[in-house]
């Protein structure tokens, strides 16, 4: 495998303490982000139980045996041939480990309610079951330098990605042109797929919170909104910029210098010890400082990593996406600042860049420049 | 919008005789692909109550409403600013129509277990809850001629991926330079977006279920697996085809012809009236009497439109997507036939299409040739 080797038995160790701490005999898992970080190996269509005790035992498809044995960290592997199998088999485990009573922690997030309810009734019909976030998550949410590693080639290929769409941009070009020439960008720079679907988002649809590339053509003056999340060794970053294509208007330069100024003050809140929602009040104040108070959607941040969305989840967020809330920013946190944006009638401006907490501070991993990056009719 | 305009009342018209059937109220819908199906707008982060009296009312971004208002058939749309905001707002609606107490269907195939417990509890705490894809998926599964049109166009979306990974396949290449060159091509045909993650697994990774394009570099002599799932007019295929880089090996020629042999036959039983479960049992039939019988994951077939994987969904699995089981081929259904492959040790081969059925019987929407796709070394 391409991707670096992580310290697994540490990371089950610490796993192992949290566990203890709430009373929980094993995590069950079958989120790919969260195989991919207790056992280095997140195929789909996988699961895995990591027990107290720090057993490791992964089931995958028959034919995946070999490759899941070279990546993965897993004490005991064993493989299926259909979901039934999956799941059924999963029971015997729980059987053979004498764990069909105890408290097993779900990953309630991931689980869809139908699949949940199915398998809480049939593979897990004795057992106390508890949510998985708050001891995957907390881990995940804190990255070590290997990690950060990660993070920063994937943030090279957003950049190279923004940098080509930038060549690629003029009036007559459809988005999805532009995304092609991004992805191929991204690709050659190493990309290993997208977090996050490709947007490029111009004129009118700028205006949307959630603009993936159309045949839309860009047309002169319009308002082009890029947001890329390229995957690179297995962790994702998020980069966002706003292009103005001549003749540029003046309320649109005038929202994208305000929320570049909220970002930025967004990002030099990141700081270990102060508030997570610091964040969030450093960027609003600035934004309604600029007159654009009513103008922008809430969350304004968000952790990445292997996700594209993971913890902290900012505030009343956090319930909705099964995550803890977290009171304050700490190093090792990996932060999309800037998400969502400023919002007219006719245009929307979109600034995000992915934020390393550092206990010196915040460090940028997405580099592009920022400011007024227009291009000619 | 680029998208072409469906027959939103009749659809709604068909969902209130089976909500009638059913003793349901209300459809609350969060799921994009059911959202585009009922409204014209899939856009994420929106939701929408479709009740039984045909008042359709969806809440998006408060920032998304002028373009909702040109996309959307819904009666009535509402703002909001924040996650929380969208389900607090929702409740109001639900009480604002006399549905609190109502029978509601839901997507429990889609909502997060942990979001489903918090919005039971807080949002719908006195209404008799029921699951929603008896109704909308069984709307789905059978396309009418205009989403025909859509699937086609995404067909050739496909065909001309393939054609270009096939222009780009060489040993030297890494699999993720082949996955850009297929997706920019696919862009300028028109691709919006990718319904599931572009596969390029060559070598020993040909042998692994999923093989999404990685950084490892193709060799003479290897098996190279390519998966295609581009989005076109909101609609998506599946394309998979397995190309053989000089100088070949016996097994994979074997292993390849023996393959395509009963995905033609799986293809060739999707005969409206016949069991559903026949196309797996042709495939199987076919497989077993070529040596192969214990070298194939099910399921080998699934429901495609607006969703990679949708109803119908074979068998057991349907219990686990939350979906229902379905008996028979009827026509207008589209299939993917070909899903998953044979895997030996050292290698995998696949070749999938997607297939409308039609009263006169299976007709491919996926073009590109099948058999002994070679390249030079």
């Amino acid at each position: 495998m391409t991707h670096p080797t992580f310290d697994y038995p540490s990371r089950w160790q610490r796993a192992a303490t949290l566990m203890e701490r709430d009373g929980i005999d094993a995590l069950f898992l079958m989120k790919p982000a969260n195989l991919a970080y207790l056992t280095g190996d997140g195929r789909p269509c996988a699961l895995a139980l990591l027990t107290r005790e720090l057993r490791c035992i992964v089931a995958v498809p028959a034919c995946d045996v070999p490759s899941v044995r070279n990546a993965s960290a897993a004490t005991d592997i064993r493989a299926f041939r259909s979901e039934e199998e999956l799941f059924h088999g999963f029971r015997d485990v729980l059987h053979e480990l004498g764990l069909t009573r105890a408290t097993i922690a779900v990953e309630k997030n991931f689980f869809d309610a139908a699949l949940y309810e199915v398998f809480a009734a049939h593979i897990l019909p004795q057992a106390r079951i508890v949510p998985a976030s708050p001891i995957v998550s907390r881990l995940r949410m804190l990255k070590d330098p290997a990690e950060i590693e990660c993070l920063k080639a994937a943030g090279r290929v957003a950049d190279e990605g923004v940098a080509a769409a930038a060549r690629a941009l003029r009036s007559g070009v459809r988005e999805i042109d532009i995304a092609g020439e991004a992805e191929l960008a991204m690709r050659r720079a190493g990309a290993e797929g997208w977090s996050s679907t490709t947007y490029v988002a111009s004129g009118w649809r700028s205006a949307m919170a959630h603009g993936p590339a159309s045949p839309k053509t860009i047309t002169a003056g319009d308002v082009v909104q890029m947001h890329f999340a390229p995957i690179a060794s297995g962790y994702t970053v998020d980069l966002c910029r706003t292009f103005l294509v001549e003749p540029v208007a003046k309320d649109a330069v005038n929202a994208l210098r305000a929320y570049v100024e909220a970002q930025e003050r967004g990002i030099a809140s990141a700081v270990p010890g102060t508030a997570l929602m610091g964040i969030d009040a450093a960027m609003a104040a600035s934004l309604e400082q600029a007159g654009f108070g009513g103008a922008f959607l809430r969350p304004v941040f968000h952790g990445i990593g292997i996700e594209h969305e993971e913890a902290p989840i900012p505030g009343g967020h956090a319930v909705i996406h099964g995550e803890q809330t977290v009171e304050e920013v700490a190093a090792g946190m990996v932060l999309g600042i800037g998400n969502c944006g400023i919002y007219r009638e006719h245009f929307g401006v979109r600034v995000e860049d992915t934020v390393w907490v550092t206990e010196q501070g915040p460090v940028c991993l997405t580099h592009y420049p920022k400011v007024l990056n227009t291009n000619g009719a």
